[in-house]
């Protein structure tokens, strides 16, 4: 049986703890909050579990094998260092920190600990992410032309972190997982349109070392709600709505050919579309039941250390750029 | 009655024909194009029109007060110059010319001639992009923070002009009438996926002089085919998806609202939703009307020189940071 | 304090205990279920909460003020009169009832005891119907011409009940909220394609003493989810669609307009769509709040007996004329 | 060459005109309508074409191989018994005629005078309609337990015509196609919400020899324009929006399973879902050329006398039902 404690009882931790308890060879065996208040709400829906205003005391109980980590983004490094130095496995919020810097500090803490070190990516848990990736793999999608990803919508204004670190990040981590290969370049453009806030709306674009460019639109004012991703190959295109209730996967067997016609170099095809069937399973459960098979030693972590760090390196190389009038910056 | 000759009879010029054949006080005199199968077609269709191989022989042609420009874009700087020389008005296709050098000339031209110089934005005759325009000038919108447009699907590769300069000029001529400003500094990436074809995917980010925001994303690539902008301002906000068959146009009342509440900072408001009813009349029968009137003496054309050339000024600029890895163009 | 107790911990129960329990005033003294696993999962989600298999402890507990009837349909009416016979408020499950006989017994049963009988008709506590009843209240719709709702999904066959009883209870309930009229005569038609199971598909229609008719389609075999009621007045329509997330209430600025023109008796009207904002508290707390405040004599139920009985004689007719070839049967 | 005269130039027949003057093989040569301006359009459009105030000249015209009969329903059978009497082939507007009586005499005729006698039942010849055909001919879809066709809008009031035979002629002609049996017999309800007007609203219901069930409804007061077509089969399901601007057909790999488990006796499948690429030809277009493949004799017509008056016999069963409360009444 694992033992899970959980710091932080704020947005996602009920989400967390909901998840974990339901994951078998694992209990929520405590949680920890600065707010009186969320700990009594956890008290009153889960009794059984320990609840405490000190994290230490969570790091300090032996009986605690992995910690989770679901405060705000500032205080990740020091929570997850913490833990790991305390012998604790640890899985992350998103981003797991706010430099590649430490990120590679808890790579390198939890190697030399050999504990396991996850980040909360939740999308690559997801059956839709999971399904693409999957038709990527068995070539179906050929070489990939374009990468276009929308996350928008009236959002709360965060006060820790901009739009980038908010919402790109999942854009990145999912771009990451699905193409596999690390941009050469990023740039950004970024703008607070209220003064003394994070910036709420963001560009971001990614070169390679080819002639793949993916685009990144996240955006907290916006009236309407987007969450679209559009991955065009020379073989297929793949469009994922994760707005949509079901249909949130469709596969275009659509596209450009080549032809040695000097007149009508591009030809152009159109041709069935086809919506597979996706993978239901709550993605945090998935992620969770996998997270303790980490632990148990029975698999290698999907989100692992250097997962994380690749998006975080991608979201600092992005904020260089928006400091810098959008200018290229390589990563 | 004005008679009006047409030169270029490809794609769009049947469309303008039988516009033009619709507005009270004028008639389409003659159509010339080098291609004899269209010439026979438009016979066919209009055995009262005069057709000919060569547009000269309209340019020379006294009965005729009004030439229309509908040929490929590297031509229309050429024949615009020669129309206004023979003593016509000029009605051009979109973009006027290929450079500002060429638009510039085309307004001196138009002036010493005492001409009426007109592009075709067929846009900005829309009841939808009218209603937009009526939003903000009566205050409906507030304040301007963030201008998103869309312009992606599957299109044909064009041969002498990229995604920027066939897609893009749209946006940027909605924009240039709805924002009634111009940007300080654009920037743009763009990508030819084939080689030894233009650019098929552009990204623009257009910067003004205060906090505001402008991008716009054109594709040839795109498995589905998205029209829409969205227009954030602090007061409502508007999504026009020309998609829709109705529904074109939504007022949001949502927004943000600053408070003096220092824990929250910024506020939401999420409100009703309104569809206004549009104009429907076509697009190109209201601008070929107003080109009539304008020739007329009675109108000032909408889309007059000036337009044209600041829409052409950014795509210059545009095109230009392309070629520079995105770097920022003054304007 | 009201002390609550909840008969049935099925699919609808754990929804009732979460939402009685966050309404003020009430408490979820106890739950009964004859499945002992349901009954341990209440217990571990609310150790606080008294289980029992036997349904008659809650009923004899006199602490206990009221019972909520959430078992198979089947089981309503005698649950619902040995608690009002034991002195207890009653909520039951839609529909009331197997018959209108039985409604009627129940509404003399709470009448001689003083006992609050309310029915569980979800929908007329949702923000989308209140708004659309306070528009017709308000004679923006003006004369009702036409009802016509679809409720259609590849849906669980149940076992006890046929698709009207299971689906068209929905549409009835909220038409006659709607509408606030009977209709005169029903006539239905249903088809059963599994034999020896209940009819998945059936088509009701609703007459009334002038020309309205109202018209519902009900089906468990449907690959697409439809779930939208259409309200057509001489004024203004309105179409509800429940599977929008947020635009669910539209109103429509178009209809017929009579004119004295003979040659022209109809005329058409459309202008603006209108999508007013909805208060979307969740439909179960608000009723659970307002089965509170009635049991504490504030208020009188919306959804009484009288209600309950109205949808159960127009199920009643319905099953009767779907079993004579959907002979009309006056209500 | 066929000749083709035309009787009517009212709403269809320009599209008749545009599209005969593009078969191959065919030309139109006369245009005949008690409208003087409408022949004015005519002439104007097409100068080649005669036309003439009174169709008795294109009858007595030996040059005119066949004709088209393009005016209101109630004269169908008349003009187009003339037209049989005058040796013409004939292609009748839908429907073929008032009453089932005209119908027959109409085969009758044109079986005598041994011409091609053919009704405008248009949808069946788009790529949507012949590619569910084509599905359910393969096996696809498999016993077919459910068919429901909604076409509702905001529509022009008829004078001469109700609902029932300006838009459910539709979704008879085209579930005949389908299903390819007649029902056993037909209930409608329909209502006219306007004094001396014709039916607006209908819905209509046709019973087969087993437990299969065909639902319509059609309306001409709804805000909102439908055109759908759920499918049931027992293997898949078929969703046909006409509205789509190119995923029309959805096929669903859903369904139930029927299992020996007397628990369980109806399993669920929901599985992928597949759109088919359409045929984009005009379906007018089709139509036109197969009507002057059947003149010239290399085909039978797919939509002849028989097909035409299986609709006018569902139509008239359905008039006759909803004038008896809706009554079944027996094809």
């Amino acid at each position: 049986m694992i033992n899970v404690g959980i710091i932080g009882y704020g947005y996602w931790g009920p989400n967390l703890v909901r998840n974990f308890a339901e994951v078998e060879g694992a209990r929520v065996a405590a949680v920890s909050d600065l707010d009186g208040n969320r700990l009594s709400k956890a008290k009153l829906s889960y009794p059984a579990i320990e609840t405490s205003a000190d994290h230490r005391e969570l790091l300090a109980d032996a009986a605690i094998d992995a910690i989770v980590v679901a405060t705000p983004v500032s205080t990740h490094f020091e929570l997850a260092r913490d833990a790991l130095a305390a012998g604790k496995h640890v899985l992350v919020e998103k981003p797991i920190s706010t430099t590649s810097d430490e990120a590679r500090r808890l790579i390198e803490e939890a190697d030399s600990a050999q504990k396991v070190l996850m980040v909360d990516h939740t999308f690559l848990y997801t059956g839709a992410v999971r399904k693409i990736r999957q038709l990527i793999d068995d070539g179906k999608v050929g070489r990939l032309l374009h990468y276009d990803s929308v996350r928008i919508n009236l959002g709360l204004f965060q006060h820790d972190v901009n739009v980038l670190w908010d919402l790109a990040v999942h854009d990145l981590s999912i771009m990451d997982y699905l193409l596999d290969r690390l941009p050469v370049a990023v740039s950004a453009d970024a703008v607070a349109n209220v003064a003394g806030q994070p910036e709420n709306t963001a560009y971001l674009t990614c070169f390679f070392d080819d002639d793949t460019m993916a685009h990144i639109h996240v955006n907290w004012l916006s009236p309407v709600k987007i969450r679209r991703t559009i991955i065009s190959g020379d073989r297929q295109m793949v469009v994922y709505d994760d707005l949509e209730p079901s249909d949130k996967v469709k596969v275009y067997d659509s596209g450009i050919t080549l032809s040695d016609d000097p007149e009508m170099l591009v030809g152009y095809r159109t041709g069935d579309v086809w919506i597979p069937k996706l993978d239901r399973t709550e993605a945090l459960f998935a992620e969770a039941q996998h997270f303790v098979d980490c632990v148990s030693g029975n698999a290698a972590p999907t989100t692992g250390g250097e997962t994380a760090l690749r998006v975080v390196r991608l979201l600092e190389a992005a904020s260089e750029s928006a400091k810098s009038n959008g200018k290229r910056v390589e990563v």
